[in-house]
């Protein structure tokens, strides 16, 4: 097992735009590996602010979730309260003002819990994961199209969470799972 | 809290091809909402066919993962074997082929552990995540530009996994936690 090992890159041999909508830019990468291989991977380019995550604590067992429309699957997807990270923000203060736009509370309270990615053979794209606590009612407003429904759950209760058919996201699953290990929380038998 | 609520789902009143590549397509969607507010988003269409995970245990405690060169982050990330399922395929046949493609290891004993999503208001990507057990050598050709490095790591030391700075992938910390609840490993302290 080697945990440290720094692999030698391959070397970006070309780069080219080939495809732009109004939110994506596709580009095609030529690259070159140490071994000689060469490859031609496509990658998306998206706001390059990052985003953020917040799983909100009402109380010490109580989440809040939200139930969203969700253009990619055409359904409504649970799952936690997220967004970018607009330019001159920092991750802390996107994830106070996403809580408010979506759910209404703020929170004196914030934990860093983690940094994950996304798909990275073809996104840069990191999202910072906070835990809110000691929340306050503060509605700030956001460009939603319809109120959202903000759902609560019990912690305690993850198992049925996670067996929701509409509560699939692999970051809100991360990040309960996460949750729960941080805390500590004793499997639901 | 309504675990069950059915909410009406707006309505698609255009849909357009905005950019293309070689791999991907951008659709913009116009929506209206049941509330009659109207809004234009855009989806990324992918092959369609879904994907796979594994999460293949050479023994009870014992995991293994790839370290890979990931184009949309210029570096080499850490993760469990992964992909796209193949016309006629199915998801498990999928999750045997890759695992002796990336790992050169086939598998006898399999176990389906969740289905995820990636990013639903973008994209309609499900991944089938798979427990991979009994497992003996045996390589297939794939199509990496190199020798994948395959990484051991001890399930019961999964805190430090979830420590590297090279393992954020949410989808493979997923799997990770899902694998330590479904196994009801204890905590690590």
């Amino acid at each position: 097992m080697d945990k440290s090992k720094h692999k030698q890159l391959p070397e970006i041999v070309a780069c080219k735009e080939v495809a732009r909508s109004r939110l994506v830019a596709v580009e095609q990468v030529d690259l070159k590996f140490s071994n000689g291989a060469e490859r031609c991977f496509e990658k998306i380019k998206g706001s390059g602010q990052g985003a953020v995550m917040v799983v909100p604590l009402l109380d010490a067992d109580t989440l809040l979730l939200i139930r969203e429309y969700c253009a990619g699957t055409h359904n409504y997807q649970l799952g936690f309260p997220k967004g970018l990270v607009d330019p001159g923000e920092q991750p802390q203060q996107a994830a106070n003002r996403e809580l408010q736009e979506e759910v209404g509370f703020g929170a004196h309270g914030w934990t860093h819990l983690h940094q994950v990615c996304m798909a990275p053979a073809f996104f840069n794209a990191k999202m910072d994961i906070f835990i809110a606590k000691d929340l306050f009612a503060s509605v700030l407003e956001g460009d939603e199209p319809e109120p959202l429904e903000v759902v609560q759950w019990p912690l305690s209760d993850y198992k049925s969470l996670l067996a929701q058919t509409d509560f699939t996201e692999a970051r809100s699953i991360a990040a309960l799972l996460l949750l729960k290990d941080f805390l500590e929380v004793p499997d639901d038998k």
